[in-house]
This record gives structure tokens, sequence and C-alpha cells, in this order.
């Protein structure tokens, strides 16, 4: 849900390359990240607001039979976040734009919609300390949900500083959201923690700035699936990324295969620095296990290994394929 | 198209007012504005970042057939870029969603659609000097371009400073928006101004920076309609706004009755002091008309005459009607 200007493989990337040629010199700032970043205040006491925007659609990112409207609205905000978190930004508010259809204001005996999803857009902002600045809303074929994070940071933390020799490392356990999407799509009934896994997903604000003030040299959230945003923090920092898939901490149940192709986890893959070994203050300050996967070398592109042999990388979802 | 959080009358502000209601404390700050402003820096040298969003949706806001894609892109940048002109902030860059459906990706011979929308949003955006920030592109049944606006001020002017005696003007000539519509729903041909006037808006940032700098002290951009947006402004400040219909600027061919009717002009509706009489002097700086239509009296709500005589006020238009 965070493609924003990122410059990958794909249809998706391929068509937003186009789009952004197209708006010659001083458009389209910071291509490489997620976020845009604004220089603002003085030399001495000046700071960086991050800003990025992430639509979410009905049919696409959410079907109202496998989402309540309130759970809609957090998803949704947490997606948004996740790319202040990877900067390693403290948010500081949302806009949000409703699209609502206008046959489809209410179900029996539940709040309107729209009231339902801002409730749960304020409530993801307010987990992270932000509120809702302002919002528009307006009648749409489809539910839609478009999320403009607004953040700060002294420091921001892109991903374009990974070197040769850096540690590569990712938060949490991956593959819980390809799975509940699988059995969603089955008509399967989910664990509550697997279910919870998808419908409400926390942005690692904590844990991004945690590692920014630990060295982190380039971070990127994994939205696309692990291989994909590998693939462009490679691409944006110059380097390669070696990852071993041995070392992919997997959700129960999920083979490391599927965790490194599964998008919407929202948890952030960071370069480290090689005498980076605080993964336990890590896990005592966010609760969240801190994996070293690889590392970075010389090249490009990312190069997948099984007990040392190069595999095959899955591809990561595209919202539009090539072709 | 920019009725973010406003507090006034009809069906959709009544759901707003619920929906925002439901934020509970810290939530919805910036109320009764388009805008929401952040205050950054340190107290010498701060700055009001202002923010706005702004979402139009195909056969809402707009028809593939009325406008080409490019035009498309400027309108909605242009709709998002007026918010900022009311406050009298200057614009730093845009960021917008896009919404493209997967089987409707080229006309032949043509640039793709998402491109060509965003060729349109890049000009607006350049045409009061700010750049393209960041997007999103997803797969959706319509056409959809969301844009959120970022600009900043010293001064921002907001709604709310309009008090008994002082005077009201709006910029430009009303009605065009209105009687272009008109003639498009019922597939007449429009003049080469009046169809300019309807697909490609020129945002007034530079009149609301003049205006600022010559005592507005409440300002409003007209989306809704100039009564509508009137009775936005008389709620924020506390009082009411007497206007003289025959005092209306209107386009030719356009009684001012459906002028101040007419949605989507966006123009500004600004109170200014008394003494002010420099409308010759705006006129130099904008090339616009700077009229008086009225002024501010204690009450609430907008009194409408005709020759001093009170008569009733049409409503502006609104995406969701009441009932």
């Amino acid at each position: 849900m965070s493609r924003h200007l990122q410059l990958g493989r794909g249809g998706e990337f391929d068509r937003l390359r186009r789009i952004f040629a197209r708006l010659g010199p001083g458009g389209g700032r910071d291509l490489g990240d997620d976020c845009a970043s604004i220089w603002v205040g003085g030399r001495a006491d000046g700071t960086t607001l991050v800003l990025s925007i992430d639509l979410s659609v009905e049919g696409v990112h959410f079907r109202t039979d496998w989402l309540s409207f309130r759970e809609i609205g957090w998803r949704a905000t947490a997606a948004a976040l996740s790319d202040l978190a990877a900067e390693a930004a403290e948010p500081i508010g949302v806009l949000v734009s409703l699209g609502v259809p206008g046959n489809r204001q209410r179900r029996s005996g539940n709040a309107a919609p729209a009231t339902e999803i801002m409730a749960g857009v304020g409530a993801a902002a307010r987990s992270v300390g932000a509120s809702v600045l302002g919002g528009d809303l307006v009648r749409s074929a489809r539910y839609l949900v478009d999320v403009c994070v607004v953040g700060w940071t002294a420091h921001p933390v892109r991903r374009n500083g990974a070197r040769p020799g850096h540690g590569i490392w990712v938060t949490g356990v991956l593959g819980g959201a390809a799975l509940a999407l699988a059995r969603l799509k089955r008509g399967r009934r989910l664990a509550r923690s697997l279910f919870r896994r998808y419908a409400a997903p926390e942005p690692r604000i904590t844990a991004g700035r945690w590692l920014a003030g630990h060295g982190a040299v380039a971070m990127i959230d994994v939205s696309d699936g692990l291989v994909a945003d590998a693939g462009h923090l490679a691409a944006a920092s110059g380097v390669r990324l070696d990852i071993e898939l041995e070392r992919i901490p997997c959700w129960p149940g999920v083979t490391p295969r599927a965790a490194v192709a599964s998008g919407e986890e929202f948890e952030l893959l960071v370069a480290l620095p090689p005498s980076f070994d605080a993964a336990r203050g890590f896990h005592r300050a966010t609760g969240l296990p801190l994996t070293r996967i690889g590392r970075c070398a010389r090249g490009r592109g990312v190069r997948l290994t099984r007990a040392g042999r190069p595999v095959a990388a899955p591809r990561g979802f595209d919202h539009f394929p090539a072709g």
C-alpha cells in the first residue's frame, strides 16, 4: 500500500517512472523514498517534515465482508503511518479523504460507515500520538480511504545509506499478512492473533525511532514483500542485498519463501553497521524481535540463499501487473 | 470540492460533524477551516504550515467525456490549492493519490491517462511555484484524484476574524462554473473562455497573499457557492453577512441569483476593514476585479437583499443531500 514513487521492478513501477518523468525539473523530489521531506525552520533549530500519501480502495486493498469499517480505517491509516516509521519520523497528524457509496450509507443497527471508518482512522492516529488534522468526504461508487500522513524528524533515515558490509535486519515476524489473506480468500476462519495481525497492524513508529537512534543507515517498511522492498533499498543504496532464507523470522505455519513474498507486513527492513549487536535492547524497548537476515555486498539486486545456495526470488505483489 | 471539516448547513456537513465528533479530544483540530495548520520552528523564526486534502471522483466531480485527463489533473489540483489561497498561504508542494481503472489504461493514440492526469497536476502545481512531492497509484473502478496540498505562511488568515462593520468583498466574477456545467449537461458547446473557466481554474494564490497583506481579517474560497461559503464564514466568525445581490460581479449571461449559488468558482470571499479602498491596487497586482458585495453585522447567517429587500437564499450544492 505504500508504493509511492518507489523505483523498482514491475508494471506499477514502470508506470510511476513514466508519470513522474513527465513532471519535469522540480517535480517528483525524493523519488527514491516513500516519504517526501521538507526542511523547515532555521539552520540551528530546523527540522525535517516528512509526508506520505497512501490510497486504499475497496476490492483492491480491503473488502467490507472481511473487515469492519473501523478496521478498514485503522488499517489504511496504519499503512500510511508505516511510511513514517521507515523514515524514523514522529507522527504529527493525518489528513483523510473518504469516498462512500451514496446508497450504502448505513447498515441496520450500525453507525454510518463513514463515521466508523473515521473512528478507526482516529484510533490508529492516536495510537502513535498523532491527530486527525483534516479531511474530505465525497460520494463514490466504492469505499475508499486516502490517508496523507505528516511527521517530523531531526534526522530522517532514507533508503540510500546502505553500504557493503552493513548488516540487514528485520523487525517482527513475516508471513502473517499473506497467510491471513489466503485464508480469507478461501472463506476460512482465522485465529484471533492472525486476524489481528491482518486487521490491525501496528505501525512501527517506536521501532523506527529506536533503530535511527542506534545507527540505522537505511530503512524501508515491508509493504510490497520483503524481497521486493529489499530490492528498492538495494537500488537506492547501490548495493546488493544477500539474504539468507533460513534466517527469516516466520509467522507460525508460514514457510520462509512465503514469508519473504508477503506484502503489507508493515515491519521494518533496516541496514545497520556490522558492529550492531543490540537486538535484545530493541526487544526490551519495543517488545519485538529484531533479526539479522543478511548483509550488504557490492553489486545490485537481491540474492536469496538457502544453506548457502542461491534460490530464485519470489515476486512481490503488484497492483498493476506488467503486460 | 473543498468542504473539509466545514461546519455549515446541509447533509454533508451534518455527516462530517458526526464523524469528527467521534474522534474525541485531540482529533479534528481547526474544524472551522478548510486547512489544517501546524506551527513549526522557533518562536522568533517559526512559520505555520497549512495543509488541505481534496478528493475528486469521476462521475461526481468530473466526467472523462467533458475534460481531458490533463484537465482533470489540473482542476483537481487547482481545487486543492484554492484552500491554500484562502489561507493566504504560499504553496510548497502537493501529494497525489490516483485511482485508475485497470481496463481503461490507454486510449488509442493517447498517452496513458495516469500520465496525462499527473501532467495536469504538475502543471497546476508549477503555476503557483509548487512541486509534486509524492504520490500513490492504485487500480480503482473509476478515476479518482486526491490532492493533499502543503503550504506555509507567517500569518494565516482564518474564517473566524470577521466582525460587525467589516466589508465583504469577492474576487473575480461568479457564475461561470455553473453556466459551464449546465451547458455541458445539455450537450451544448462552450465558448473558449467559458470552457477555460471550467476546465482550468486558476487558484487565487497571489490574490490571497495580496489581501492578507492589505488587512484581510477572514477569508474563504468559493467552492460550495458564494451564499453557502458566506454561511461558513459567518458561522466561524459569529456574525451575520449582509450581501446585496445587485453588487454581485456576474459572468456574462448569468443572473446574480445563479451566480451566488454557483459552486467550484474558486474565487475568494474576504472580510476587510471598513476603511479598505484599494480595489484598484488589487486589480493592478492580480489582474482581477475585487468587488464589495456587502458587510458584516451583528447576528448570524447570511441575509441576501435586492434593492434593500430581503430575498430567499438559494442553496449551494451538496454531494450528500440530507434525508
